[in-house]
């Protein structure tokens, strides 16, 4: 069993990405402070290489991986942003990756992988199909698993922004992060406790994807049955092994939203703040805007991540 | 008649709006310096207070007047960009303000309007008919008439984002700007011209509105028949009596664009940039990418204005 990250791991990694990730900045928003009854400031992940945050973790986990080891190449099961991610962050490191995704995965998600240079195999559609597939290439190839949210390296790697966004704004007194996996929140979570305890950490998920909340609130790791949501980053059926644990440690609360919420957050960013985000990135939006969030006392200041902004534009949302 | 602005009085400009207009950020994109064969940097007034450069010039003529004549209020005839940026500056400085939009202009940019604060006075729908209603309200409450490009402080205070770009990005050796009235390019010619006179300055303009382009071909200065362009905020049927001598004497070329081309740039800058910019601002991304402009020698690297992010998201443009 791994040792799960701590602070100190995230810091690491903020030195050992840093010649390689984008210092994104960080946004606010008076009509969004309005409508959110308090001041929220905003990182903009949706700017980061890949156009998603996962290029924080994929590139710890690529650049710490041994010259010998480095060399096989790294394998994941992904069509997201995971996938291109990694695909980036192999490239760059001058080493083979491979992407398993299903045959009937978007073409576009597959164009984009293809086009940093990756190898796609494809695979049946179930999650064992996928994992079977992985273990094959590993087997042939001797290629390191770099997985999309439950492996130390990519924890840790995330938490990172949270670092660059405590450093850039002052007083903040929470952060809001949506949950898939888990590996954002937990990396946020280690990150921003490890610079200063009392701050408080909400999660966001939508409701037909709400794992995280449902585990929370029974105090086991639970496993859905399936996933439903436009927000196509957060559809874990589970958290992490690993990151079960920080989030049960580390996560106050974790609010659901409704496909309306995130639809109605993800215009109104890409509206007034001019921000192509993605629907999971509407989540953490729909959180703040929440009533329930809105009837926390106190909480000044609240720092939400704009997660990413690989979002199809052929058709709208609304 | 008016005495021409100058680089002084950029300068003095960029003094007195300081406190009260957002410095914008810059960006760059690997993909869009590909496509365009040279490196691009992009200033992004998209995210100006009032979603666009028009922001600076009318905080420029509403600071600059005296203490008497600013208590009188201020008025101008513009449905667009113009008329937020002028509502919200006369409130920033709790001034009344007076927009006269014709009775057929959209419902929201009316809302916008109204949501800074401002009287709107509906008026008929021909350029006469908004003249004379203007000249009706000057000679009922004595306001200042602030006009939307042809007026020497609207035009310093354009260039002031032209200033912030060459401090932030060094090595520019040409601009890009769109032209609806000339008063952007104007401003930032006057700018770049002062700050360093090698560089070069283009406009980019639609095909279907193309009145600089035209009168710098014929070197008078043409007046249209009439404009059509998804590019809402360049239908103008002449450039202006002020920006004309600063175009003639300073912009080396200005190139056309089809509808075709600005949907396409607009597209790549959502999908690829993450910035909802409206289509005026895809004219000069439009004219990078074009064949003429990819042609010409020289230019390692070139800056071009995002001017705004005001734009309707009840449709798709593609």
């Amino acid at each position: 069993m791994s040792i799960l990250p701590t602070y100190s791991d995230v810091l690491a990694a903020a030195e050992r990405i840093r010649p390689f990730v984008h210092r994104t900045p960080i946004f606010t928003s008076g009509t969004l402070d309005a409508l959110a009854g308090r001041a929220l400031v905003f990182k903009g992940e949706l700017f980061q290489k890949s156009g998603s945050f996962k290029y924080r973790g994929a590139t710890n986990a690529v650049q710490k991986l041994g010259h010998t080891e480095a060399k096989r190449g790294v394998v994941t099961h992904s069509s997201g942003n995971h996938g291109q991610a990694l695909a980036l962050a192999a490239r760059t490191r001058g080493i083979p990756a491979t992407i398993v995704m299903p045959a009937n995965a978007s073409s576009v998600k597959a164009a984009a992988i293809a086009g940093y240079g990756a190898n796609i195999v494809e695979s049946g559609p179930s999650l064992a199909d996928r994992e079977a597939m992985v273990a094959e290439i590993r087997e042939r190839s001797g290629a390191a698993f770099i997985p999309p949210f439950d492996h130390p390296d990519v924890i840790a790697g995330q938490g990172t922004a949270a670092l660059e966004l405590l450093q850039d704004a002052d007083g903040i007194e929470a952060l809001i992060a949506p949950i898939g996996g888990g590996g954002l929140i937990s990396g946020w979570a280690l990150a921003a406790k490890g610079c200063n305890h009392a701050i408080r950490i909400f999660g966001g998920e939508p409701t037909g994807a709400s794992a995280a909340a449902q585990s929370l609130a029974t105090g086991e790791r639970v496993q859905l049955a399936s996933t439903l949501s436009i927000a196509d980053g957060l559809l874990a059926n589970y958290v992490g092994l690993q990151t079960w644990p920080i989030i049960r440690a580390n996560v106050e609360r974790v609010l659901t939203v409704t496909e309306a919420d995130i639809v109605k957050a993800m215009r109104l960013v890409w509206e007034r703040m001019k921000l192509v985000i993605e629907p999971s990135a509407a989540v953490g939006v729909a959180v703040a805007l929440s009533d329930e969030f809105r009837a926390l006392p106190g909480l000044g200041k609240v720092g939400i991540v704009l997660c990413g902004g690989n979002v199809t534009l052929d058709k709208l949302y609304w």
